[in-house]
């Protein structure tokens, strides 16, 4: 059966800590609930089962839990894309600087007005899209849905699309 | 087989007088190409083949053959239940006054920092939904993304929380 999910938002707040290191023991103090389901932690489990590729392709990247989890998976040895909007890259408490940094390949959008796309595709198979930008207000305060699909009819075009896109603006 | 399909944005331009009148001779003399079937073509179909009822949750509405193509499912007798973001209702352009002015239901997210979604049901039936705002821009310049799909793992739960926002945000 074709895994199908549907997400939505805003998720309730609960620890995500443990998501980073399902092996070791969780011991976590923070304030907030443990041992909780969300819809962000589904999302950042989503994430995080990329095994040798992530393609972002999103308008606004400044949360920073889901900057994390794209670090965790570049530590990894998984293979990191991000496209991004040339505008949104900039901005205040954008994550994109900092996954620059660390070596991770970034691609801004140079022609549109925006690039105003929100899915990811991890390993080639799995599909993350929506109206959820990489946010903490969209994440903790907005209406938002989030679909996760491996339906090849839904992959595929989203798979030819970041490709087109990313060659488009190639920085070279 | 399940109807699955992905519109990418922007848009090629081409007139779209035709797909509001399919049985009636065409004879169009504006200046934009005629008999091109593009991404907003594809999208204008999709929602005028509501036969019985169109849900509509979308942030931004203010493209204006978007508006008409609602008032035409309106006019033809198909149930109309808008849900739209307080601010955004407001702005400059809006399409949902003329909406509100013609009779159809509209109704205002009250709580959420953002109603952000972009999404439609059309006949209960069919899902549209992803990034693109009914604006303008979105369908003439930004790159964006649409996903049709009649997968009911994928259709149910938009149903499900379609209710829950409408209820929700009862105007009484
Ligand atoms: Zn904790
Ligand atoms: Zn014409």
């Amino acid at each position: 059966r074709t895994r199908n999910e549907v997400l939505f938002f805003p998720s309730k707040m609960a620890c995500i800590n443990h998501i980073f290191a399902p092996s070791s023991p969780q011991l976590c103090f923070c304030p907030l609930p443990h041992g909780v389901e969300t819809s962000f932690s589904r999302l950042l489990r989503c994430i995080l089962s990329a095994s040798s590729s992530l393609d972002l392709c999103v308008f606004s990247f400044s949360n920073m839990d889901l900057s994390r989890a794209v670090l965790t998976l570049y530590s990894r040895g998984v293979t990191i894309r991000v496209l991004t909007d040339k505008d949104y890259a900039a901005i205040t408490g954008t994550q994109i600087g900092v996954l620059r940094k660390a070596g991770i390949c970034v691609r801004c959008d140079v022609d549109s007005v925006y690039m105003h796309h929100k899915f990811s595709v991890v390993d080639n198979r799995l599909l993350i899209t929506g109206s959820l930008n990489w946010t903490r207000t969209a994440v903790q305060s907005n209406m938002e849905n989030v679909i996760v699909t491996e339906d090849p009819d839904l992959v595929r075009p989203f798979i030819k699309e970041f490709q087109k896109l990313w060659l488009h603006n190639d920085p070279a």
